[in-house]
Parts: structure tokens; sequence; C-alpha cells
């Protein structure tokens, strides 16, 4: 579908400079873009790639505009303005509506007419698939659920039981929503597992990962805010809070009951630990433990960076005898007086 | 279903304190129980949410008892009462025996008239399964399987092949028990791999997390025993042998051949690396890394906690000079001499 | 299938000392095989097993040959030259070829009449898969994918959209391949996905863990080159490029843009940031934090083993004063003078 980028430059609120006439036809990074593509610059380390690109137009900041060899649509988020851009180039596929003849939908629960639940999939007892969803092949919808319109959940997702979303969620392939927290209690008997009776409320406009696990709340709910992006392989305890826009890079850990405020940002492998509660506005970077409450916004850290191994090795070793290291110094200190 | 406190103090050997002929039909958070809710106080750390709980009892320690302004049943375990509690007055909801339409049973396979086995799941060669238990939508027990009585396999899980469970057992969706150990040879011409032949091996009441793997034994078998307590997105390599009632949280990770003692608790995100040996009754905190055998019963630990960013990393700064620091105390205490 | 030493040592490229009409019929750890079992020594660290082995005959290298104290088949990687014999002695059960009545595939899609589509799998449109492929009870195949010959997705394996493969490779079940990589734009309004239009490239002979996730690209597409070995829990973001023959253990997360080169091994819960570069022959030991490019050949690391608990936090206590031991050596080094 070609389209003008006089015409984009009206729908998507930019500046264009350049020929309005100019077509484009696909989206495609500045170091292979064709003749009939457009690119983005959204980062201004990689301008240098800027001055060779063969793309129709780029999208890029008032600030990289002039350097850009080609025509230009300026806008002060390029990166957000490529986003609808290219969504809007390369719509996804719609599929017809419909239930497939191998999905199996319990009596009890209602799917809008205009959703599509692919093969194999299974919607059990009670639960309401909203307008325009897709549910995808081999996906598992538990009793008591509800998808929102225009959700989607891929294939092989499940969500347990009495998970209720939003309209506008994903839901990537081999996530799981609602499963059973962890609860258990020691007895002289061994481990007695605590009935977990909650389920998983999710607001607008959620994205959740592959791999990524959900789990329920132990009587209330695990909730999760809107607009919050999940990465894949993350972990979200019972009764976590997830505050709205918070966004969790892969492989990220929340233990049970934790509260995390509004607009964070977790790096890839960030710990959090149960009943922990973070402020809005917070960044922590990767493989971070958050074990205490963070009550002030800013850029929190726990990681090292690799080094040689031997040269890493020598310093572990000092480390495990800093005490002794502290001592001599303290002993110094005294001899000095 | 409304029952007395007069019969809970005697089912679940309680000493009651008050009226015996009150009713509770739910349970319910201190903090929002209604007048026919019990609810249960665990940890005296959450002791002021007792005073305003507007809950018909409350289960409690004998030591926070005086402080309850409701009835109390008095247990020395009070979570584990309550654990118990909670299951007998929400029970879990019976699905009638059978399988179902579309799910496919080998002929080979068989599966006890009292066992329900849900839509799209998948049952191969040679498997068993056995009383009361439950295979959830789009499960699949893979050829050469044995699933004990009353166990639950919820939905999507995958038993790869040659697992054996005994009874009472959970597993989460989205767990896979039984895919291959990770053995690779390494040669001129890349990786071989290397068959793995054994089967995985658990006992009674264990209960596995969504998203949890537990591969296969080279030769021999992995074995999960007893009471074992796997969070989600956990990790248990080839050969590996857990103890019974241990416990781990989510994201834990361990390498090939560990072997891990009885009654022992691992932390979210702690690594255990391969042939490494933890004796009984260890607690490792989250993130620890495991490298070396653990003899002695304890307390174990080797994370950070995070700080401010900038706080941070004028720490590591420093800990990568941490030889030079050394260097200048000998020198220090040379000169002093 | 017993099978001679004789014949063994001529297949495999053995020396073989003892006699060559003794034969095997199966494989055998050193510490429980029995007279008609083969068992291999590829560690010397596990040497004293070695004199007590029942095994009919032992694989191992011409430096342990001599404490054999049964029939020896010498090779020089002892461990690959095991990992081929048991394939040849335990080979996988074949599975007649056909598509079962329940999968479902799509008219557009093609099967090789050699290639097994189990139960409940799903092939969606313009798919291709192989010769003698293995398609796994409640697979998912998505569109526009191509898998090679000789392939296994293994049961609940997603493949979601544009991926392909070489031949040869396996796919553990659980696994997530081509789900969108984890773009988002921040705009005043929340996040706006970026569409992510990329595939998955995989080469031959690759292995993908359970439970494992590779990401598709951006725009262009991730990459996994021939021979790559990864393990399960394993998280591979967006455009990451990973390098032939390399291997990575359990619960490794792999930034966007991520570039790793050849033969290197990353072991268990290593993070790799965003757009690093890793040069080829680089080892990171377990738990390690890789956030700047790696350009040397070498072995790296940043993790600490754990201490008991009150010591490790008497010396994170001390680390967090670390700033102030540094001054205070500055300072007793300017009093000195």
């Amino acid at each position: 579908m070609p389209i003008s980028l006089g015409e984009l430059a009206t729908r998507f609120s930019c500046e264009l400079i350049g020929d309005p006439d100019i077509t484009v036809d696909d989206v495609a990074p500045l170091s292979n873009a064709g003749s009939s593509s457009l690119s983005f610059l959204s980062n201004s380390a990689f301008k240098k790639q800027l001055s060779s690109t063969k793309a129709a137009a780029v999208i890029l900041s008032a600030d990289d505009a002039p350097d850009s060899p080609t025509a230009a649509l300026v806008h002060d988020n390029p990166y957000a303005c490529y986003a609808r851009i290219a969504a809007f180039i390369r719509p996804r596929p719609m599929l017809a509506a419909g239930v497939h003849a191998t999905a199996v939908v319990a009596e009890t629960a209602r799917v809008a007419n205009t959703s599509h639940v692919a093969a194999n999939a299974v919607i059990e007892d009670r639960s309401v698939i909203g307008e325009n969803s897709y549910i995808g092949p081999g996906a598992v919808v538990g009793p008591d659920c509800v998808v929102g319109d225009d959700c989607r959940l891929n294939a092989n997702v499940t969500f347990v039981r009495n998970v209720a979303t939003g309209d506008r969620c994903v839901f990537h392939s081999g996530s799981v929503v609602g499963a059973d927290g962890f609860g258990n209690a020691m007895t002289d008997e061994g481990w007695v597992s605590v009935p977990q009776f909650g389920g998983v409320r999710i607001g607008n406009d959620v994205e959740v990962g592959a791999s990524t696990t959900i789990d329920c709340g132990a009587i209330e709910d695990t909730v999760i805010e809107n607009g919050v992006r999940l990465d894949n392989q993350i972990q979200i305890g019972h009764n976590v809070h997830v505050g709205e826009h918070t966004a969790m890079a892969s492989s990220v850990a929340v233990a049970g009951s934790a509260h995390i405020g509004k607009r964070c940002l977790l790096a890839g492998m960030v710990g959090v630990a149960g009943h922990i509660t973070i402020c809005d506005d917070v960044i922590i970077n990767g493989k971070g433990m958050v074990s205490k409450n963070i009550t002030e916004p800013g850029g929190y850290a726990s990681n090292f960076p690799v080094e040689g191994v031997r040269t890493w090795n020598r310093r572990v070793a000092i480390f495990r005898r800093i005490d002794k290291l502290l001592a001599r110094v303290s002993k110094l200190e005294k001899d000095n007086k």
C-alpha cells in the first residue's frame, strides 16, 4: 500500500522536509532501506548510518533533520512516530471472525461474534471473550475469565482461571496467567498448601511476554494496571501490584505482595523481594536486587560488570578478607595517634 | 456452606475463644473480612490490622489471641491451620470423571475411571493415570509416564516422557517435566548431543510451578523427593536430586547433578552449580550463588541490595581498585614499622 | 541389539583393548553398569569409580586406559565417542510418518510425507515442514515458517510466525520462537508498541531448551547460527545474533541486538545487555553480567559465591562504607608524609 509522505505528515503530525508526493510502501532500517522504504533515527548514536541511507524518507527529530540526505518526517518523538506509522503501513493481518471447528468452547462461555478462536483452543466455563479478540491455537482460557475487546492471546497462552483483562492487551505464547500463588505453611509433616482464591486483574493496553507468569492472588487479586509492559520470562508473584506504564525487561522476578509504582523501569534479571514497596518513577538497573522499600524516585543498582576471570577472582578474594582490611586500617589509625 | 466455629475448632484442633454457634462461610484478609468471614493472623507484623478487623473470627496464636476483637480459633501454627480450614470451607470444585471427546488417549495408555482428562489433552503410549487425577486442557503426557492418584496436571503442562509421580502432586500450567538434559560433547565439528536416557522420578505431595522445567536424567533419573515445593520459572537440570520438603522460590536454576538436601529453602533467583552437594536444612538468600559444596546447615548469602546508582557506581569503581587499596594499606604498615 | 566391541571400535574409530567378541546391549554409568553394559570415563575426576566398575567395557582416553579393570574402547574424546555410540545402541524410536487425525494443517501449508505431525498439533498458513521431521502433540507452527529436515519440535513447542530452521534442529517442550520482540516507545499517553516485523533465522544442528524464548527481530531477523546449543529458560531478545557452536546454560538472558561470537560459553544465569558485542571464544562464568563489549577471547566473571549469612552481611556493610575506607587510607598516607 504505497502512501505519500504528505499524507503521512498529515496523519501523524510530522513536519515534512521534502517532496510530499514521494511514496513509501514499507519500513526498513537505515542501513539497508531501499528507495521505497521509510526509515527512522531515534537515537543520535546511530547518526552515522543516516548519511549513507538510501531510504525514501527518514523519521527523525528536528535536531537530526539537517543531517538527513533524503526527505525527512520531523517529529519530537521519532521512535513513537515510527511505531505508529509502521503499524499503519504494515497492519497486522485480520483473521476472519469465528470459532475453529477443533476449538472447544464451554456451553456457559460466551465469545463475541467478531472474535477469532483458533484451532485446538479451549475456553472453559463461564468465561467471556470480548469483541475483535484473538484466541490463538492451543491457547486455554480457564473458567471464570474475562478477556476484553481487541485482545490477543497468542498460541499456547494459558489463563488458568479467574483472570480479567481490559481492552487491547497482548499475551505472548507460553505466558501463564492465574496459576496458584506460592503459598505454603510448614508443619511437622511437611508443607501444607495454602489455597489461592484470588484472581488476576489486568488493565487496558497491557502486554505480557512469552513464558512470563503472573500468579493469582491468595485471597485478593494480583493487579496489573493500565499500560504495563512485561517482557519474556518474567515472574510476578501472588498479590503483586504493578502500577500503570511500568515496564520490566526479561527475566525479572517479583516476589509476592510487592507493590511497584507507576512508570517504573526494571531492567533485565532484577529481583524484587516480597512485601516490598517501590514508589513511582524508579529505575532499577540490570540484575539489581530490591530487598527494602524504595521511597525516592531515581536510579538504583547493585550489579557488577564482568572482568577477566583472574582479575575478578583476585578481587573477590580480597573482598572475602575486607573485614581484616578494615581492621588493619583501624590499627594504623590508632598507631598514628 | 456455613460452618460453626465449634465444629471448626473440633475438626482442626483449635482452642475456641468465643461463641461456638457463630457460623462462617468464607475466608478473607483481616482488612476487609465481612461478618460471615473467617480471617487469620500468622505474622505478628500484621497485628495492627487485627484490632480493626470485622471478621467473624480470626485464627491466631495464643500470644496474639488476647488482642483479638472478635472470636478466636487459637492454634500454634495459625498459617497451616488457616490453610487447612480454607481448603475445607472452599473446596476445589470436583470435575466429572471422564475423557473429553477431543482428548487423545493412546490405545496402550490407561486412565483410571475416576480421573478427568480435559479437552485437547494428549496421553501417549504406555502411560498410566491414577485415580481421581486431572489432566488439564492441552496438557500432554508423553510416552512411558506414570501419574499417581489425586494429581493435577493443569492446562498446557507437558510431561515429555518417562516421568513418574507419586500421589497428590500438582503441576502448574506451562511446566515441562522430562525434557532432555543439556548434555553436549565438543568436537572439532561442533557439539555432539549426548543422548539423555534417564527419566524423572517425583515423590508424593510435590508441587511444581508454572513454566518450571525439570529435565530427565542422562542415564539415571532426576529425583524430586516427597513434599518438595517448586515455585514458577525454576530450572532443574539432569540428574539433580532434591531432598524432601525442600522449597525453592521463583527463578532458581539448579545445574546438572547437583544434590540438594532435605528441608532446604532456596530463595528467588538462587543459582546452584553442577555437581554441588548442599546438606540438609540450608537456607540460601535471594540471588545467592552456590558454587561449592555446603556441609553445614544454616543461612548463606551472596547478594548486594540496590543503592542509588551513583553511590553504587562509585563503590564498584573502588572495588575495581581494591587490590591497589590493599597494597596501599600494606605499604602504610611497612612504613609504620 | 547386542553389538560386539570389535564392531564398535571399527564404526567409531576407537582403539580396542580387550576381546573384540564381547558384546554390549546398553549403556550405563560406571557405578552401576552390569556385565552387558558399556560405560565411559570422560573426566578423570571420576576415575576412582573406574576401578570398581562391572561394565563389559569402558570408553576412555589413552591416559586412563591402563587403569581400566575391563575392556577399553580408547578414544581421544571419550565423551563425544560415548555420545555417538549411545545414540547408535539406543536409537530414538522412529514414529510412523503421517498427520494425526486431530492435528490441524492449513490448506496452504505443506508437510513432507516422511514427517510425523502428532495429536492436536497445528500448522498454519504457508508453513513448510521438511523430511523426517516431528511436530509433537500440541505444538503450534504459526504462519510463514520453514522447518528443515530431521527436526523435532516436541510437545507444546510454539513457533509464532516467520521462523526458519535448518536441518537436524531440536526444540524442547514449552520453547517459544518468534514472539514479538520487546519494543516500546514512551509517549505522554504511555507506551506505544513498536511493530516487530522481523523473523527468526536458525541454522543447522541447533538445539533449544524447554521454556526458552527467542524473539523475532524488529525489522531484520534474529539469527541463531549453526550448531548453537541453548539450555532451558533462556531469553534471546530481538535482533540478537548468536555465533555458531556457542552454548548457553540455563536461565541466561540476552537483551536485544546483542551480537555474540562463535564458540562462546555462557554459564547459567548470565545476563548480556542490549547492543553489546562479544567476540569469539569467550567464556562467561555463572551469573556474570556483560554490560560492555568484550573484544578479547578468554574467561570473564562477576559473581560472588555464597558465604554464611552473618559473614556475608558484615562484608556487605563494610562495602557500603568502602568510600570511607578509601578516604581513611588516603588520610593515613597524607599524615605519613
